[in-house]
């Protein structure tokens, strides 16, 4: 084994030995936790910007390009940011302890269901450095102990801000080792991950789809897999004109590059005759670049020809996919063959057809009359959010704190034998 | 890809396709099918004994031993099992359409959370030809499509209650790709499933430590791992003497081939010195091989020596590891240090004692005064189990139907953009 590799290795066991403090503390104990965390960022704010700055050197002397280093970017108002993230997730009920289920047994048995830490998540990420205070602090709210694997673009700044934490653990007395930054930053290091089974509970790749593949098909610790959206809106026949432009406008234009952003828009044929115009003069308005069927380029003239291809397109920008179906059955079988599972609506008066979209199509969240974009763990109400999870075991959907959990069956008895 | 990968491939699309047809059957529909299922497989009787004969026969060519052949074999009880075993889980409560949770945000939003199938399960097994049947029901009745791949000495008896299983969803019009067996038995093929995301939603393996590990490694698909169980009971110093006999005996001895039977038993020296040797007796009695630490071969002159690997053995059968301690917590520690998370109990009359261990262990299930052997999905009251899952993601402790089913959020609107 390469140093490197027993670096990795002596790593994950340091933050395993620590889970089990990690997971007995009170919550009063996390939420002081993180109320120190939230002082000690402020309060490092200069070293921050200073260890930040290197890797913005490093990135421009590498290439980077401007997006990638403004992801890169820490600022007083990004720091600020982190520090209130902390004193949120501090805000938070803790889901730990909680009485999931509890019933009695013929026999007498009191079978008790109750939320646990998993143990120890690990956490693979890319540029952005606010995800590395914001993973610490969702997982040490749970009970979690977490091992962090940053990219090397962002050393620095990473390890800048898990120092700061860690001061701040220091002086609530909780073991250091439970917040571990990986040293090595190699693609070598982060495969090494995959397999340490005895030392993590769940893998947590959070990026790009080529990181995420990269994890699901090579790690052999289970995954929460946050993956691609080609969310769909379908306006059906009865749409209200008004409450349909809306919805595809926001669903495609009001953060086009987010996972939960429309790349589909589909419409029902007399929808579209009668106000598909308007539509897609206001997509256009709105600088978005439109590819249609043919029904849709006859509609106006400032419309790109669909292929086969831009059905499954994930464009992340300021593209959209436009065709037209004769009815609700053939836009879900579209969305069938197309749809990733993320976020589906439609947008109809007619409850036959809304019922049939509801319950034909499976994703993680379907709407009726209402923009995907709201499939968001702060949206849904869980204030926190770990990812949108594109997988159908353990969670799917947003993920809020209890993502992070699982559960022990507690038994009480009074001599019962098999 | 050779014929045989091709050939897996080829059955997992095609369950795949039937899956969506299986996830929108009725209640009705399934119940009805499970019951045809009962009917014609009584029916088979005949042509499912003859089709065993021919694995029997092969198998004591191939000189496999007493105990797997007896496993292999089929008889009219066996299969009688089977068919009441279709009419239990048809009696059992439809999980899916269930409403899992749902609430309103300050925008009006309505958020349903609906449980819904996975989709498609594969399940990898060993020579039991009864969990063909088993995981096929299970499977059905939560609106899952099935991908069997048993072992091949168990290739006809497999084949036979699968076509059986075929006559009966003929019958209710219900498409046969949704059951499908693997025919390719090899190695290679089995390896092939672990990759076959775009077709299979869980792995759950079924069999023994090594074929479990297997696939735990090797599959980027999610997996239900049900696993090993290095189980303890605890005797405190205030524990009652013939309960805590009568638990240790039971968990020891009633069935000491599962995963939930106790491999060590920890006794406080107060107790031990008091009513160890009428404990090591009784289980002498019960034929129970001893090994145990210095102060339990005091105690008894029947008692080998325990060596370090003793204490992390699971031994399923009748061998038990017996150490002393001094309190409460080395017992915490000592079963920390090498239980495998299945199932620990304590047998105490202390209340402090008792919630030190059920709070500061983490396992599936954790009993006071109860012996393990009860970590089973008919004694926790599931009606069915699909195994005992020993990971901590999406399911934990025993599995009934529950742990085959995934949610989806239904979020109704009227109008709301973001």
């Amino acid at each position: 084994m390469s140093n490197a590799l027993s670096t990795m290795r002596e790593q994950g066991k340091k933050v395993k030995q620590s889970s089990d403090q990690i997971g007995q503390l009170t919550t009063k104990d996390k939420n002081d936790l993180l109320l120190a965390m939230r002082e000690q960022l402020l309060k490092d704010t200069g070293t921050l910007l200073r260890e930040n700055e290197k890797d913005i050197q490093a990135g421009m002397d590498n290439g980077l390009s401007t997006a990638l280093i403004d992801r890169l970017r820490l600022s007083e108002e990004r720091i600020e940011g982190m520090a209130q993230g902390f004193e949120q997730i501090a805000s938070l009920e803790d889901p730990i302890g909680q009485m999931i289920d509890s019933w009695e047994r013929p026999n007498g048995l009191q079978i008790q269901k109750i939320r646990v830490p998993l143990g120890v998540a690990g956490i693979i990420y890319e540029a952005r450095p606010n995800v590395t205070a914001d993973a610490a602090a969702l997982c040490l709210k749970t009970g979690n102990a977490v091992f962090l694997r940053g990219s090397s673009s962002a050393y620095h700044s990473n390890k800048a801000i898990v120092s700061s934490i860690h001061d701040a653990m220091i002086r609530q007395g909780i073991p250091t080792d439970a917040v571990q930054l990986a040293e090595d930053t190699s693609r070598e290091a982060a495969s090494e991950m995959f397999t340490m089974n005895e030392y993590l509970d769940v893998l947590i790749p959070r990026g790009g789809a080529g990181l995420i593949q990269a994890v699901v098909k090579n790690s052999s610790i289970p995954v929460l897999e946050t993956g691609v959206g080609n969310c769909h809106v379908y306006i059906d026949e009865s749409a209200a004109r008004e409450m349909a432009i809306e919805i595809a406008i926001n669903a495609k234009t009001q953060r086009p590059s987010v996972c939960n952003a429309a790349e589909t828009i589909v419409l029902h044929e007399k929808w579209a005759s009668e106000h598909g115009y308007e539509l897609i003069q206001a997509l256009i308005d709105k600088d978005v670049e439109i590819r249609g069927d043919k029904n849709i380029q006859k509609l106006h003239d400032n419309v790109k020809e669909a292929t086969e291809k831009d059905w499954s397109e994930e464009y992340l920008d300021l593209t959209v996919a436009m065709k037209t179906v004769q009815d609700t059955d053939e836009a879900i079988t579209h969305i069938k063959q197309y749809g990733t599972g993320h976020s589906e609506a439609i947008v109809t008066e007619n409850e036959q057809n809304k019922q049939a979209f509801l319950q034909q199509l499976d994703a993680a969240a379907l709407y009726h009359n209402a923009s995907t974009r709201f499939t968001d763990g702060f949206e849904f109400g869980f204030g926190a959010e770990i990812g949108i999870s594109t997988q159908k075991l353990h969670a799917r959907g947003p993920m809020g704190l209890e993502a992070l959990t699982s559960s022990k069956y507690v038994v009480h008895g009074n001599g019962q034998i098999k």
